[in-house]
């Protein structure tokens, strides 16, 4: 079983992932990663190979077809890799100054075309179907006592972590704990409440609306910017307008609008930076938040606002940002978003 | 003059750097990095093509030899694309409920071999002499008092941001804020400090001394582990055995130990895996720390114990771990601290 481990000097946690081990002589710096599917391979993400897969978790299906067939537009899956297992238990336990548990989560992957397609050729329309599956799915995770957060992202391109098996889709980790960056937003937020009794998040919208200087792209409902302190060039935060705390509890009327607002972003970037590697991320409240609980629990609500990060991979991380926190970006966010928001799709 | 800019939420500050700015359409996923120095073009960083480089802040020379020429062993210069700038002021100021200062630091490239050398030619005795200059510089950088904390990395091949001139060296880099890592390393130090009233560090090598498993080597005054919840595979801990807060400060007559250590560490572990690109990052107290000042400012002397990382570069990070904050290592460090502490030299 894969272990959570956690950092005794600033808590940070890691996953040893026995799922993707590798003996210590297999990680010769020369063992290239595959870059594609060899010829010949078959890709089982593709409909007509589901039997390549485990079993489906859910999915969208036209009417009359059976699970684990073809038929489908939207198909989960359980990672074939899991880096957390929804079996066992979590069994927390110290070992000397150390801390461990039994990296028990959940680790779906979420199949979001039938076909093998570029990401710029998926419709608006599926975007929308998928994220509606992916917001059935967290209602179901949420149900699950041991699971505290979810996340959703998706890599695309070898340089994002994508993998070799060039298909799109997304995926969902459960976690057992509360993840550092969430913690650190969600204090961040809470300081910013507990002294002006507002949302920060609510008044970066307000600042950047009156400012016109960092507005990528907006619908109905959702705003797209690219963030003051951006620590990647074209760095996009996709947010609600309206004051929420839990993307998976969002009107589902609203999801139309919202994947219009993914479509607007990724497709006039991508007319200025061409098909691009990237890192899409969901920044969402964790679940179980007692009223009764203290510190950034108590206005939570209140004082955090979800929203989606996209990380485009066009610049390499290097020690400096490792050792310090601390990022070098080499593109003014307002010459990024000019450009963006310019681009005529 | 490049702009230091903060995250409103989570506090962490972005580098945006106008020396090494490109146009926004010059980013195109395909425009692929130079990867090494095209035919017939000279290594600015080689003995003898001293005046392709800024003059020279310092340089360890042979005698009767003159600056700017050759005969040098070490030689620091200021950096062609500084990310920060040492002349001007910093400028603090608002922008609305944004926070931005210029980038008013210090860069120096601290250039380790005269030769255009692989990384594992470069000798013990050899490297003594780098860490002897690095801590000639750090104590001078310490007399600005705009500079709050100092730096000193090397990245090393094309996946760690190495740069396309192969020739090796090492960045120092002082900064005007304290960074984010830094910080949640003093406050981690701290909360155990309060708690136990000993060095968080000090009760690591001594656990680790005891478990004896996961010692990667050792020197007379330094010590080389493979942290409980590493990071990345083969990630390893340089730390001196004896308690102390400040690299800089280090006794001179320990810096051939400490070049011992270093080459013991990266030796082994390049008999497993080749040379294989990394980021070496220190991780030292920052400069004034006034006895007065509260917080993690009281005990940091008693609290810190300062440490160089190796980072290997051997898996991608994805977007799971740019969401979370959270890694994920496919090798167990018990199980790579063996093989490398194995390796015969």
């Amino acid at each position: 079983m894969p272990e959570l481990r956690r950092d005794p000097v600033i808590g940070r946690w890691v996953i040893i992932s026995t799922e993707r081990a590798k003996r210590p002589d297999q990680f010769s710096a020369s063992s290239v990663e595959k870059e594609a599917l060899a010829p010949g391979e078959k890709c089982p993400f593709c409909e007509g190979n589901e039997s390549m897969t485990p079993p489906e978790i859910y999915a969208l299906r036209k009417p009359g077809t059976r699970p684990n067939g073809p038929g489908w537009e939207v198909r989960v899956i359980p990672s074939i890799s899991p880096l957390l297992q929804i079996e066992g238990n979590l069994d927390r336990h110290g070992h000397g100054m150390y801390d461990l548990m039994n990296a028990k989560g959940a680790h779906e992957i979420v199949i979001d075309t039938p076909q093998h397609l570029r990401e710029s050729q998926i419709s608006q329309d599926h975007i929308a179907k998928s994220v509606n599956v992916i917001v059935d799915r967290i209602q179901d995770l949420q149900n699950d006592p041991s699971i505290k957060y979810a996340l959703i992202f998706k890599n695309y391109g070898q340089a994002a972590g994508g993998g070799h098996i060039k298909h799109s889709r997304l995926q969902i980790i459960g976690t057992p704990v509360n993840l550092k960056r969430v913690k650190e937003e969600l204090a961040g937020a809470k300081r910013f409440f507990d002294y002006k009794d507002r949302c920060i998040f609510c008044d970066i919208i307000k600042q950047e609306i009156q400012a016109q200087k960092r507005i990528v792209a907006e619908s109905k409902y959702f705003i797209a910017i690219a963030p003051f302190a951006s620590r990647f060039p074209f760095e996009t935060w996709i947010m609600p307008k309206e004051h929420a705390c839990d993307f998976y509890r969002m009107d589902r009327n609203r999801i139309p609008d919202f994947a219009k607002a993914v479509t607007l972003v990724f497709g006039k970037t991508r007319k200025v930076i061409g098909d691009f590697p990237f890192n899409f991320v969901s920044h969402t409240a964790p679940f179980r938040r007692d009223a009764g609980k203290k510190g950034y629990w108590e206005t939570i609500e209140r004082d955090y606002h979800w929203h989606f990060e996209i990380l485009p991979i066009l610049t390499r991380v290097a020690g400096f940002e490792w050792g310090s926190g601390f990022y070098i970006n080499p593109l003014p966010p307002e010459d990024a978003c000019k450009s963006v928001r310019e681009a005529a799709l």
